[in-house]
């Protein structure tokens, strides 16, 4: 990104702070965007990357593909409301969805540890296949790598995706403008305070389960409906916080939002509150935020909440005039701050 | 793939016989067709992946797209020749150019150990930027996660990507035919000897360099030229040997090749015979094998030997009648004997 004054560097601390990687450098907040701006982005620089959205929006003989990749390293593999091979079809077909296309064909990769239980990757396999077919994509090419005992963690899987983008629909970071509303679909934390709870052996007074789930019906019946859509993302890595902020700083606006407006289950509060957790950063994997004209901010509102996956969403705040990135927080006592993007690591390897 | 009768199961030994992963599930042979048969093909079907091709070849709106992926699990990450980042772009080049398809886009996961040196992952994401440049393709979506420390091994990276088919190509398994000629791209057996030299210390007479490099060139140079190519594989895990069973068992046909006709260099040979290992099963990165008709044989030959790679291009057997999916090779004294499928693992990470 050398030369490009529109991209400010999120973090201002030089890489070379860093002789080694660190777990924080996987952790969606500011030293992963640092991580992947200096080492990634300045090598790799085209067009579709430089968009810094979701998934790359490309262009061929008049057909508009999205295309997306994640790679899931979530431990344990199984957790309440979701396991990884969930994971690897939800998180890409969300992704594909955040660029306003309809999901079609995924493939997927797989890093298996020598000694995985056989019964395992069978389950995780059942899981995919399954969660394909609810998500209407079909898993069309495959690659299988087994490493040493020691060498990995059970198991890895990578799923790149291909989505279709209607005429017309563009949706992206840059597109958000001031007075844009700022939806949400749901509730926030739930996917990290589950993992944190069956990871630590921790009980809660409720057992919470993640919202790991597909968003891509209700993020694509607000672009079917022909709701002014500007940009939407899904919240993981980082939370509610960290994806605000990525939205604000490529955009250049002041995004505000109203802490009370927020829905944070009483569970995941009480968790998050023993645990010194702030919901707001903690990841989500069946959440998405949109970032549509004011004018249609009642019916979009209306269309998530219809959808299997958002009867939660409602409106927590708008974007401000242009102020070089930054979101702030109005708090339930009616005072402001700066809400920042995830300095460090929340919660390591939760997706 | 169950119903199936068309795919016939490349090794009898049930999967409930390993009830957990073993290395050599990865290494390329029967044992990894087994695994991907019974745990994911089963459970994935449909038409783009039942053709049990290196790239999925999808069609949309008239425009014909090949998707393909693979995953990098290399040790050491650096060797003769090339680097896992290297791989990782020509791989997936390569993958697509097997299609006839005219590389475009790429994504790149990567998944990182705790601790790996900044300097490492610099090096190779150079690597990558240059391989990229050099095969045309444009690096434009990603992915990073962070494992903790003994938790991985260094850097794995995923790479998927897509490339277009232009009209009327059609590049598969089941279009080989009896009579067909198998040209193969060059000497076999170089990546392989490559990794075993620098991994184990060994000082052979001549330092082996890998292969390591794109075929796309070569291998779209006979599309362009109208040549009749009914199928083209490149030559990774397991090696000419795995690469021909596997075509022969899609295609029910019998492969029969001159074993005088395979090339291969001194210092392979030698190498492999200190090692015990037999060259047409060592890995390849940069050798590919085209099924083209008999009467074009002549003139794909020389195509392939302008070709940036191709210069040691030869022919090295033609395809028989239906038998059922076997490779016959006839030795250099005039016996013939079955070259099956590897069975185990030779050689684990070579890619």
């Amino acid at each position: 990104m050398e030369g490009n004054s529109e991209i400010r560097p999120v973090c201002p601390l030089p890489i070379a702070q860093y002789p080694h990687v660190v777990l924080a450098h996987g952790g969606g907040g500011s030293l992963m965007h640092q991580l992947i701006e200096s080492v990634f982005a300045r090598r790799f620089s085209n067009p579709a990357l430089d968009q810094r959205h979701d998934g790359a929006l490309l262009e061929l003989d008049g057909v508009r593909l999205a295309f997306t990749t994640d790679s899931y390293v979530v431990r344990p593999l199984f957790f309440p409301g979701g396991d990884i091979g969930t994971l690897a079809i939800y998180g890409t077909v969300n992704d594909l969805a955040m660029c306003g296309a309809r999901p079609h064909w995924l493939s997927a990769g797989f890093i298996i540890e020598e000694g995985l239980p056989m019964e395992t990757l069978e389950r995780v396999a059942t899981s995919m296949a399954q969660a394909a077919a609810e998500t209407g994509v079909q898993l069309v090419t495959g690659d299988t790598k087994v490493v040493e005992k020691g060498k990995g963690d059970g198991l890895f899987v990578n799923t790149a995706g291909i989505g279709i983008v209607r005429h017309g629909v563009r949706l992206c970071p840059r597109m958000v403008l001031p007075g844009d509303a700022v939806l949400l679909s749901g509730d926030v934390g739930r996917h990290g305070m589950a993992i944190m709870s069956v990871r630590e052996g921790l009980e809660f007074e409720s057992r919470i389960v993640s919202d790991c789930a597909p968003v891509a019906h209700a993020a694509l019946a607000l672009v079917d409906a022909g709701i002014e859509v500007h940009c939407m993302r899904d919240l993981t890595r980082g939370g509610l916080a960290s994806a605000l902020n990525e939205i604000a700083s490529t955009a250049s606006v002041e995004i505000r939002i109203e802490e009370a407006a927020v829905p944070v289950s009483e569970p995941v509060r009480g968790a998050c509150e023993i645990l010194g957790f702030d919901p707001l950063y903690v990841a989500n994997e069946g959440r998405f935020v949109a970032f549509v004209s004011a004018r249609d901010a009642d019916r979009a509102l209306e269309i998530v909440r219809q959808s299997p996956q958002g009867g939660g969403a409602c409106l927590i705040g708008q974007v401000a005039g242009a102020h070089h990135g930054i979101v702030t927080l109005r708090s339930r006592i009616g005072t402001n701050r700066i809400l920042d993007m995830l300095s460090g690591e929340q919660l390591p390897r939760i997706c």
